[in-house]
């Protein structure tokens, strides 16, 4: 299949190693709105105008679209899905429903495949919700995420005064974890379940208790969270919080029969790289998207909606014999 | 979707709990091999004789073929599968192929819809094997059980003379768990995965020490792991060993980049009663099949082929909104 990647950003690259990593996958090349000559890419491949991306439409089986959810995807899925079979990561969980019904339409009227909200959450998260509840639908299910870095709420902080750049973490509070995979079913708040961690540049003569009181307070953000702020030197952001690891559990207890017997499901993460774990997981359903539309498939999809088997580069006999 | 219970042990009591927990499934009654009128069921469900199964054909939408896999499910999935659609917890890992061949023909000559081997393994780990390594393509997979009951062990150990009782215990060796939980891929032989512990009940002025070197050096079951017997009383056995826990984890380590960085994936289970969850995970399958088979598919399939919203009592909007 041959693999077109439209953004270039952490999460671009992220599709651009997965996509050398798969043996059935082909690289055409990057789209991107800044200048094509100015952006070098991780494994040499060819970048173009994202003003160019028609003239590519028999050259490219599934374009991965790696822009963000908050503006980029909502406009570039479905107006894209109308030319190419796509796969997007969009996660903004209370529009799905709106960008996929966009998305179908358009996908619809292309003849394409259009798979939104693919990654981990949502993605194999989600996948793990809907095995976890069917196979145990008495019961109570949780998502805890991290520790991990998240994007959002270090730029939530990067964006108050006097403050030159951050970290914020996302941290499962530990006896709740603990108290969940023992089996209880206890009912948790918001600061029940996670704290924030903030490690924090702030300007030289920076008011760093107004700094961190604006950080505790943030309403949305951190203000419903126990949150710890912690001022580094630049040096120490880039060497000590360089990366951009995550992870989380999604965990289920159930019950079954009469005799009181009780079950835990868990699906857990541990990540270096958040966008190249992302990355992988999108190409894998680029693949399913190509074998999906190959079939005459046409509309918008979620991972809900993919047969496990069409992820794979195995073959049936392969997976019947090495999987099942 | 009107279900039938095919064979009616600790399994088939799992899929009757089970189908009395799923809203939409009703229980039509239990099929045996035995005098229906010597069966009690759980939950009061009427019992058939297994002869009279064909005269409920428009009666069923699903059977749920609870047998064994040695001698039961080879004959009777296909030779149901021709006249219902089913769904069956084939767990001979060598022959599955096989099975879905023999079972294809059959259900496709009678226009029905058979999914084989469900359950936990194969099943939930087969869909974890598949998406772990779809995410991780570079990478290796590990997959531990127990600690939990084995009935081919345990039974294994009731054959040798002077035994009156058995329970064996398959538990993973704490050292391998725990380096691939932290990301190492060692190369893990037989003995250094698992071990074996066997709890085991004997006659009177039985030749403890030979039962021990029998149970020791029995090829296949015993022969190639560490293994540790301990002798204890009829009611010790009932009153400490009398459950059906099991469980288990699907772990792999990956590797993505070019900065080293490392990837940990694992799904867990933790099962007070494998029947239980198994049947659980059974009625599930089932939900499936009805609704592939309304769809107008016909043929045999594994869980690797059904689209994961097909296994979840949620609608479409439900699914979105809640799980993705």
């Amino acid at each position: 299949m041959k693999i077109g990647i439209f953004g270039y950003g952490n999460l671009g690259r992220g599709v651009e190693y997965a996509t050398r990593a798969a043996a059935d996958a082909e690289l055409v090349g990057m789209f991107t709105r800044r200048d094509p000559s100015s952006v070098k890419t991780e494994t040499g491949a060819p970048v173009f105008s994202a003003d160019d991306i028609l003239k590519f439409k028999d050259k490219i089986d599934v374009l991965v679209i790696c822009g963000g959810s908050a503006t980029d995807l909502p406009e570039q899925t479905p107006a894209l899905a109308e030319h190419f079979s796509v796969v997007d990561s969009f996660d903004t969980h209370a529009k799905i429903s709106e960008h996929l019904a966009r998305c179908d339409g358009a996908a619809r009227r292309g003849g394409n495949v259009a798979v939104i909200s693919s990654g981990w959450d949502p993605g194999l998260f989600s996948l793990l919700r809907v095995y976890s509840s069917a196979a145990l639908p008495e019961g109570e299910g949780y998502t805890f995420w991290g520790r991990g870095i998240s994007q959002g709420h270090s730029d939530a902080i990067r964006r108050i005064p006097g403050v030159i750049d951050a970290r914020q973490y996302t941290v499962p509070v530990p006896e709740a974890l603990a108290a969940v995979r023992a089996g209880e079913c206890p009912s948790l708040t918001t600061r029940e379940k996670h704290r924030r961690e903030c490690f924090v540049v702030v300007e030289d003569g920076a008011d760093r208790a107004e700094i961190e009181t604006a950080i505790k307070t943030m309403p949305n953000y951190f203000a419903d969270y126990d949150t710890t702020v912690t001022f580094i030197s630049r040096e120490e952001l880039l060497s000590e919080h360089g990366g951009m690891p995550h992870g989380g559990s999604v965990i289920r207890n159930g019950r079954t029969g009469e005799g009181g017997n009780t079950h835990t499901v868990e699906f857990s993460l541990r990540l270096d790289s958040n966008p190249e774990f992302t990355g992988s997981v999108l190409v894998a359903t680029a693949r399913a998207a190509y074998r999906m539309s190959s079939r005459g498939q046409t509309g918008a999809y979620t991972v809900l909606d993919i047969a496990p088997a069409d992820l794979s580069p195995l073959s049936r006999e392969e997976l019947l014999h090495t999987m099942l």
